[in-house]
């Protein structure tokens, strides 16, 4: 497997969420209740993953022993939304390492100062309720976040909008692909400011014509 | 049917979506979870209605051949939250039209852009999966949009609070009714500065010593 | 009963939701789904409890001639969302009276008229749709709010987080175990900064051996 | 406008919901969360609308001394589900009456009674809160119905799938659509039978073949 | 502390939640998403009370050593839904120590193995996902169910509408007020049978003429 | 791939879902939202997998001229509730060709008719709504599958409690895993009627003396 460099990961986010889920053929796509803690907030990496349980943190600390620079923790605790397995005091731990964010499908506490530290968090929510530290749990295996596969190394990026995983062994064809369809839409802006339809550009026409809408 | 001036539309958004609904009679409120996708933004104008499938987005590209400037897109996409019909391309198209905004019973994407772009849009939710473009649809027909119905050319008016729909033939009164409400206000938010309380002003203490509660 | 002093509730405002609910033993965290209308508001002050019924705010206008300035207005109303039973007038009569906040389990109308007047809030969720007056209510009842018990006078605590309820009569033992947290988080900050992980500052080891985790 | 007569709610009864929705046109279709509160339960006739409010039962009180045999009381009680303003002894004077059943956006309570009497409920959820009485309401006005509007004289039938709406007008046609659509539907299963696929007998396979699907 | 004998709790069964909830003042109804895993079961005994975290059920296991003959098992797991601590083995070992039921604010798995045993289980859904046993939690403590205070003994009663909670110490006094209530329903069905009308009987005309709704 | 045989499916139907995922370590459970539209619905066997849209069910006539007896129709409708892209119709003519039962992430409509049919069908929900044919789909692709992947020809197994997914090539280690898990729970059962506890039976009780819980 290629680990992908910092800057596809940065040309990634560029593109933004939709644009990488579309040019790779619609997939990918987190379930849209997974989103950033403050909507600034953008990330993009490979995934260090971890299958939490809900209401237990302790698999939490042993991935911040492990979990290199540049990496992104993807963890799913499996939707539980009334826990925040993480908070400010581990935000800064993963930011020493330099951690490029958390995506976690549960919830997060301390989120002010999170936002102030700048550490991107993606969560399905906020809770102050701490949790306890006793169930094990597993690191750097296949995990499903918010109905999508996710494998270790796989790149994760989020913005706005939400999240999509990039295949690792696909990041070169996924940045063609999104690069040809950026160009293509800015084409479709310059011909729209010209005067064209989008009915135009996409050819729609024919089949709205057989539906009786002209 | 007499066609809403846009001084009117700016006079029932400076009246802001609560105090239109209560002055016409605690009608016309849209479900809470309709919602804009920036808090800061704002909208009203005659309705042009689509109703959509969920997963398609041929019938919008139709409708922006077919919007005037000045009104707002109405869609029922059926509630389906994890799918974006809409994004940026079309943002930038509508507002080449003049169009005034977006309101769609749905999710759209590229959320920051179109925030960044000032166009106003209200959904259901944010969603990166683009769709198709094969399904039928219909407009400018009566739609239900999150429990109230909208026919065309009935006035939509949003803010931070949601949406609220005024029917195209009371407008006039509608916007005498806010003028009212307003004028009581202004009187009671006197009153209240000078000791009054809302109990007094609004003459509940019978009732609340009919309950004992004095 | 000791009536806690404003001091006392600054200083909980100033450890923050989290940490009081971690330091008074992982209790009285109010469910996730009550927030501020604004991630930058919040609140911190003793409770005057009210219970009211969905769809009517009789007991509110009650509410607003008897509380006290410094208390925050905590109401239980059922979990409705589509109704909102508060907005800016009633608003600007409590400012006027010197209350702290609002807390409901129900919506609000008028949220960018209250953020502008910088009264803190916390809901829910939003709706236009004004209520009834016509039936009674309870006020200075213990209630349970979002699966907490809060009884009057509580201090109820709220930040971007969420909020936490701390019994009256253990503010000052939960205001010295939130300062020794505090201390530790300080020291543990530091450690970390020196290099230390927070699996050797908790001292996790033995029990991730335990389950192979190393 | 022309009563229905009990015979053609009976047809309309046997024909189903789904197939009434579909021979309308896609039309009337009541949100998929009202249903039975039994699965066997079944009901057909004309409404006799309620606009009530959520937590309040006066208006029904009042509504059961005007509803007539053979009316099915239909009410918008806001999809408020946390009370039941609806309960055994009003669902014994419904009886009484001749009232065909009851169909709530709203919750209903005493359903093992209900169930045991036979009197058909169509609800959001069950509840055991009682209501107050002190509220007033709205009989034989439009109510938007889970999305659908339904006006006084309306048909409401309802069946395990769930609820649809046939305009008082349209009565004759639905019916004649829907013994079409029933006749269609029998030729179909024969031809299954005799090994024909759905994708023949809806000529489905030029499409199929577009896309590439055969 | 008075402990309630057996013909108590069946007495209270047979009034039924909603007449209990209405009898003791509207209190004590647990939210309605906990509901019997099969509509015909049905409890009634003082509460055993158990506070566990999602995802494990080692204090459930201690509880079953702990727990008395006639009891209800009444566990607060957080309102998670997507595990199941509870299953066929747990139900046998419970129906052997004479447990009159369990109530749980999560999920339990094997429901068709329970149900034919005759176990009554209410639970907020179903879950096959088995836990794990590793976190501590507490038992007979006060603990807050679906919005509702349970303490060590309090009463609780389920049946096909839900849940309600009888304080220990108010048993008499509420089945007293139950007895009062179901005499005057009894007077009132007798009355519907003879031609009255609710309105009639609970006396609601003058208030109905009040609002013009005559 | 090794097709597994009748035989097999009906041992693991025999197991059942909570006791297949215990036995293959706590994996592939589908989200608890999807059950069966009768409880007493029990279905076992390779998926044939289908990728729709919601509001669309041309590919789903195309699956019925591939699948064949014996297969299970699993299909991502990407968990659209309110659209029946299934009735009876196509349970028919699923029966006739041997189809083993229907898995959809989404609704059906025509439950009654299905159930009398004997038709095993999983879903999460019932909408009346028909769909439409116009948009493409995928057959035989991993899907995922209420947060669970499911491949071509892995076995899909369902009861009361929900949905369980065994991959095709772990059929025979999982299901001698339920056999030694059965046995072990015969003798526990056994051990429980002698008089032991599940405390002692899992050997938990030098952790609960670890925490104090004696």
């Amino acid at each position: 497997m290629v680990r992908p460099d910092p800057a596809a990961c940065a040309a990634l986010l560029a593109f933004g969420t939709a644009t990488i889920h579309e040019a790779q053929g619609l997939r990918g796509a987190v379930h849209g209740a997974l989103k950033p803690i403050d909507p600034a907030m953008r990330v993009a990496g490979p995934a260090f993953t971890v299958q939490a349980k809900p209401g237990d943190n302790l698999v939490l600390h042993y991935a911040l022993t492990k979990i290199a620079a540049g990496q992104v923790l993807v963890v799913d605790a499996e939707g539980f939304t009334e826990a925040g397995p993480w908070g400010d005091i581990m935000s800064g731990a993963a930011m020493l390492r330099g951690v490029a964010g958390l995506v976690i499908d549960g919830s997060v506490r301390d989120s002010q100062a999170i936002v102030d530290m700048g550490f991107p968090v993606f969560s399905r929510g906020l809770s102050i309720k701490g949790t306890l530290k006793h169930q094990p749990g597993r690191v750097n295996v296949p995990i499903v976040l918010g109905g999508v596969t996710v494998r270790p190394d796989d790149i994760v990026v989020g913005d706005r909008d939400g999240l999509v995983v990039v295949r690792a062994e696909e990041v070169a064809e996924v940045m063609q692909a999104c690069r040809v369809r950026e160009d293509k839409e800015a084409q479709t802006r310059q011909k729209l400011r010209e005067g064209a339809t989008t009915v135009d550009l996409i050819g729609l026409g024919p089949l709205l014509a057989q539906y009786g809408m002209t």
